[in-house]
């Protein structure tokens, strides 16, 4: 299938000043060859989204040689892969080695950096016929391929991240009915919705309500939501290629004081990790501003995840909003700020907006109402 | 998610039975520990299909010892993750490394058997941390958890088998129309055919009309479906977590001399590998028993994929009938024998069954007509 998430996708100039730029960053990293299997880093220098199967489809780049990348791709796949003056494409069939193929391309190479999501079954192999060669993750190295997105991409995302707005709005205006619904019943109502605003496709949708809320990934069971209770909404879709991701929380009754207070936490948090989100910071640093705000106020140990995820063509990739990263935030980067305080077995709240760095601080993508809404449907 | 396939797949007693046969096979293959990522080993040996991410899931065991196998997961899908007294599951938070927690429980390990899909990212990480240990991609030294198959799964299949043949049968029976509809208005309808006889969820749905055919994985298009032409369909869902996948051809009128003596020759081809499918055989063997009826017809270049592929809680897993493949056919062993044969541009012909390996040769799932069936539709 050939995956085209921008118009301009089909510009065979685009996907050559994708490698140009990439094959800089390898010379500048003292890589001798890239290999990209399946995943969305393939789609970026190819607008090929493969199948993810036991046959191995890998792009093999040396940068700075005058030879197009070459991908390789099981020959029975061969009528369904976009061609282009970008990449030679060369099938191989099932009583060939494709991994002996791409070490005869590469031989010589005493760095290649190779996708996160390789098979280890295929770089074991390679490993093998290349046992001097010191094979390095991707991300360990560069750091992502697509992290800094252009203006086309910027854009991209904050069309998206309007449609995602658009549906958590109606959630808090109380169109959509939740008291007497299950979780499940209320998931099918706004996956429909996501898709009426014109997402293509929905990623996911956590509907988590009560004591379910407790839990950041809850997959939407039969439980029937009550009266005064949390009810927590993550979803996001893709519209062009490109995802949206949003979490609000909304209480079905008159929000009680300590749940008020914890979530004035909250929204400071998340306030003080966008404030944080500037050129030139650390993203430790933009998850340190959300965490010490939230440990501050004594929940330090109820939030049990990261702050947030680089977005793009994946709803999660790099980088990575964390403690202990160290790489710096530029203009380009796109990332979700979602902090989270969780109460096991009673409940649970959490706060996310997409966000795009400018050279002035970050821009949200999302802008709807950031307070606790109380839902009366 | 937890994901049961069978009414039994609740039994820890399954479960550890299961790892205590795999245990054994390890202590044989000399091998210290087994790492399972995300996939359908883990689901296997565990229950948990778990969300494949960039947070690691990994099922890790040691052959042997007294200690439950341990199955780290990212700690905010915890609530997600089924119970069994067959492993113990650890959380590992955001600023926790799994990969350094899996080194501290395999430390001294010598020999490491890795599952395939396993991400390059975090076995480099793990190669890193134990530099004399060596790792092993799981299907090059036991060929395959899961390659034999337990009655109760043999009948699962059987079973699922069966749901797909109906389809067939009602598209050879004329019940589906061809000409003039789209290819994906042709593969919608069989896909609501495949759910109502049965199938929880659809797996793939190839619909290939005239000169697609000849594209052995095409992706159904926009193009309307002419009299007097191949029309390929090759579909496959799943019933409780196993797998279906059956090909058959039909002509939209009268089939003409070339094209019933080149089918002719794929059905005896086909015929031979069933035929040659018997414990004891070797894998290699019987593709090579389909292919040289294809061969000494004039076709060999014609046929450019393996024979076919086992299959179970996944469409396409251990074993491959495919030229080359040693390993011995055994009793429990399931697979697809698939002859095709392509003609660039033109048309082409596949004719695939599942079959079940027993005591005696291959049981075939699906029994619908094995002719060139025009239909008239």
């Amino acid at each position: 299938m050939c995956f085209r998430y921008c118009e301009c996708m089909t510009d065979s100039d685009l996907l050559e000043s994708r490698w140009a730029a990439i094959s800089a960053r390898l010379i500048a990293d003292g890589a001798d060859a890239l290999i990209l299997s399946t995943g969305f880093d393939l789609v970026y220098l190819s607008t090929y989204d493969a199948r993810r199967s036991e046959r191995l489809t890998a792009f093999v780049a040396i940068p700075g040689a005058t030879a197009a990348p070459r991908l390789f791709v099981p020959k029975i796949e061969m009528p369904e892969v976009p061609r282009s003056p970008a990449f030679e494409v060369a099938g191989w069939t099932d009583d060939e080695d494709p991994v002996a193929m791409i070490a005869d391309l590469i031989q010589g190479a005493q760095r290649v950096l190779v996708s996160d999501e390789m098979w280890a079954h295929y770089l074991l192999r390679l490993k093998a016929l290349m046992p001097d060669t010191q094979f390095v993750s991707l991300s360990d190295s560069l750091g992502g391929l697509r992290s800094v997105k252009s203006d086309v991409e910027m854009q991209a995302l904050q069309t998206v991240g309007t449609l995602a707005n658009d549906v958590a709005a109606q959630i808090q205006r109380g169109e959509v009915p939740l008291v007497g619904r299950t979780e499940l019943e209320i998931a099918d109502d706004v996956i429909a919705r996501l898709l009426a605003v014109g997402h293509e496709q929905v990623e996911f949708c956590i509907v988590a309500s009560g004591p379910n809320s407790a839990s950041p990934h809850h997959n939407p069971t039969d439980r029937v939501v009550q009266p005064n209770e949390i009810v927590l909404f993550d979803f996001g879709g893709k519209h062009r290629g490109y995802c949206s991701d949003i979490t609000r929380c909304v209480f079905t009754g008159v929000v009680p004081d300590d749940v008020a207070s914890t979530y004035a936490t909250l929204k400071k948090a998340q306030q003080a990790a966008v404030d944080a989100a500037r050129p030139g910071a650390a993203l430790g640093d933009v998850d340190a501003a959300a965490r010490s705000v939230i440990a501050d106020a004594g929940f330090g140990d109820n939030f049990i995840h990261r702050t947030g995820h680089g977005i793009g063509t994946e709803v999660h990739e790099q980088p990575y909003v964390k403690a202990g990263n160290d790489d710096i935030v530029v203009v380009g980067h796109a990332f979700s700020i979602e902090p989270g305080i969780y109460f096991e077995g009673k409940w649970g709240i959490r706060l996310e907006d997409i966000v795009i760095v400018l050279d002035d601080g970050a821009l949200r993508c999302s802008t709807t109402e950031h307070e606790l809404v109380e839902v009366h449907a």
